[in-house]
């Protein structure tokens, strides 16, 4: 196959050289990936085809209308999985298939806090995906951040509930969201060595609403879960205050839910066959499920509307370009990549077949930066790519970040990702709460996704050599 | 006493005339109400202090954290009333009482919606104030409008549920507010007359958050109550979406809610007793209750907070105004005007001691405009309130508008008013929301807030001349 003679040539130059120097490598003459000037030009029609239609817009209304929120292992989230294969079939992909997935399932049945006491009032909040459901009423007791809860001596909080008030940022890039997301992952565990009985946070977003972000928490090895919840940013305000009058507050938190045995959903693909290479493969996509609370419009209805209407747009050209493009809508993103995790098993052989993979899963904010980690050989082709997408406001970014959640246990297999950085300055007002719902979609902005996801697509998928996928640390290449 | 003796100067000219024609009226040379100089200086002082003040802003914190959501009759609504009393007391006011205010109770225990069927997913919304409780699974026929569901002929909704998917608009004044709130009380009967088991309605709102807008609703005289809520404005969205699919919608809509014998809260009322008329009186004042749902900052722990603010100041002044200034926190003006209409009643026949009143009832938004219903006499004077006023932004505005809602009973009495036009541009954001709580409060806003009324009281406590309280048609004047 083209692509791997054309990574094989880079071998003389790789040994012993770690793979993310390999940035760094000249490939020799003639292996340079390059885009044709035709498919340039179609690319440059295809992107204002895709900036006048509402095909994403439409597809993703259809998803977060008709099946609504989708909790990976829901009858919900079965009906999902219907609707895109249905949706794919109807939009005249080539192939459309199901890959089963299975996960430890969990439900959620009901919740509700209170302070009690002298300032009884209730709290809104919600479990963390992975709690154990059960009640607890108890003192509470603040840590400003997650450090200081894991400075709380063991048995400290014996009985407590403990709280960690972190405020996270707002940030284009949702850089806030890596200490925010730590305060969910890690604090149980720490809450418990310090003897609590219960946990509760400040959301990990960025708005001021009633509306408790939820997102998955884990335990550490060893140690009992505890009911663990988040409260919304003004309950949070609210409890921070109460305390801050001097007296102990006691709050009763009661969670009914809980890991409830196995599910199997499917991630769901379609494909628009290459026209001479269609056993190499350009993916694109989103994940399919959501959380509960909203109907999951942001995170990720618009990736998955957004990449199945670019693969649609590109479908309809006279002339396919030389890849298969494929689109996956992945299974249960939110409890821990499983979908993402069954792709990179399943094609664990076939790395090489997959050309470069790009996610979106961060809102629907419009597109500002173009980055990948292809090797140095393939950057003048991602730079024509930019090129194209430079009229939609979107700058060549060299390797900034990495890849989207679904494609980085398969990116950490060796595949290529390419990264089409979306503007998330609000996406963490919506993210994982009730008001993630289709109204606070921009058609414009999605219109603007979808060209550029289009664009993206195509022109990888007509490139002349590849972007990287399964070239090893010593220039070998692994797959299929 | 010298305001009843002004007032009786106009007599000559007024016979027969309506009330409101009396604004055209001159009185005689000598009679027109007006404001000695120095009152205006010290106003003037009085303003910068209550700009740079906090207090305002503390007093509002400390009810809706300390209290939290108040509904009228709850036990949270005793605790409001035993906090008001000991705020005055603390704040150093002269006078401290509660007054008996009796009135039907109302209650929410629960409240959830869902669409069931192919497209089963949860709907949130909030039963009205004054629903039955009840369970509803009916297919749902939507209405544009509240005229429009007037227009379903009798027996045409027979089992089903009526949806009111009207639209309110944002406006600075609030004018939105009469078209939408006549949806929610008008529309429950329309729907009963047309046979409908259930009633829904888009949030009389302007935000885009899956928050539900409550606020009471009624049922004409000889109806049988149905179930009535209002749907957040995503999910208002959601439902017209699903609707316009074309095939039959069935929600079902479970209020634990309604009626529970009586309760009696309290008016309270604290006094600056004044320095040479006491037993003449500037009234100011908000509402103590709240609905349930959030902590009731905007609606109405602000006109609570910011005025009794006004009164302290007024008080640590070296000497207080002419008159008293009295600040009354209302009692359940949610569900009725039960604390203004229990007012009015008591001090039916004191009404020319009133000399002019006015409520915040609309938020936490700068005052723009202050307006009053006082007659032409008194123009002056008001324009030289207006004339210290003018720095902070607020200009004079005739008779524009009316009387806040727990003055209005009174009002309607022959109470003078006076309106400190607040923008509400953002209120219905957050009226009678879960999102009503102190974090929205900007303390800028409130503090020129407190300063607009301190000044206003304060020099409509030391004016010689009156506002009109108690003028009949006739000229004449009634109470003591």
């Amino acid at each position: 196959m083209r692509a791997i003679s054309t990574v094989l040539g880079t071998k003389v130059l790789g040994t012993g050289l770690a793979a993310s120097l390999l940035l760094a490598l000249s490939a020799p003459a003639g292996a340079q990936t390059r885009i044709p000037e035709q498919a340039v030009d179609t690319a440059t029609q295809l992107r204002e085809t895709a900036l006048a239609s509402d095909l994403g817009y439409r597809i993703t209304e259809s998803l977060t209308t008709e099946v609504g929120p989708r909790l990976a292992g829901s009858e919900a989230d079965a009906r999902a999985v219907e609707w895109a294969k249905a949706k794919f079939e109807a939009l005249g992909y080539d192939k459309v298939w199901l890959e089963p997935v299975t996960f430890p399932k969990w439900v959620r049945r009901s919740e509700s806090g209170q302070v009690v006491g002298r300032h009884a009032q209730p709290l809104t909040l919600t479990a963390l995906g992975g709690s154990p459901g059960g009640t607890v009423e108890a003192e509470v007791v603040r840590f400003a951040d997650l450090a200081a809860l894991q400075a709380a001596p063991a048995g400290s909080l014996a009985g407590k509930i403990a709280f960690i008030d972190y405020r996270m940022e707002r940030a284009r890039d949702g850089s806030g969201y890596g200490p925010g997301s730590r305060v969910r992952s890690g604090g149980p565990s720490a809450a418990i060595r310090a003897g609590a009985a219960g946990y509760l946070m400040r959301s990990a977003g960025t708005d001021s609403h009633r509306n408790p972000h939820t997102g998955i928490t884990r335990f550490d090895d060893g140690l009992e879960p505890i009911p663990a919840a988040a409260l919304s940013v003004p309950d949070a305000d609210q409890l921070t205050r109460l305390l801050a009058l001097g007296k102990p507050v006691t709050v009763r938190m009661a969670l009914d839910c809980g890991w409830d045995g196995e599910a199997t959903s499917h991630n769901v693909i379609g494909e628009i066959t290459g026209s001479s290479r269609p056993q190499e493969v350009v993916l694109i996509g989103g994940h399919l499920d959501s959380w509960d609370l909203g109907t999951g419009a942001v995170d990720d209805g618009a990736g998955v509307g957004l990449t199945m209407a670019a693969g649609k747009l590109i479908g309809d050209l006279p002339t396919a370009p030389a890849r298969t493009i494929r689109v996956v809508a992945f299974a249960n993103e939110e409890q821990g990549l499983w979908g993402g995790k069954a792709y990179a098993e399943k094609y664990a052989e076939e790395v090489r077949r997959h050309q470069i993979a790009a996610e979106s899963d961060f809102g629907a904010g419009r597109i500002y930066a173009i980055s990948t980690g292809a090797p140095e050989y393939a950057q003048d082709a991602v730079k024509q790519i930019a090129e194209v997408l430079a009229p939609l406001g979107i700058e060549y970014a060299g390797d900034a970040g990495g890849p989207g959640p679904d494609i980085s246990p398969f990116a950490a297999q060796g595949l290529a990702w390419a990264r089409l950085a979306q503007d998330g300055s609000d996406y963490f007002d919506l993210h994982h709460t009730p008001d993630d719902t289709f109204d606070k979609i921009d058609p414009a902005a999605l219109a603007q996704n979808v060209a550029a996801y289009a664009v993206f697509a195509y022109l990888a998928a007509s490139a002349e050599g590849d972007f990287g996928s399964g070239v090893q640390a010593d220039g070998a290449t692994d797959g299929k």
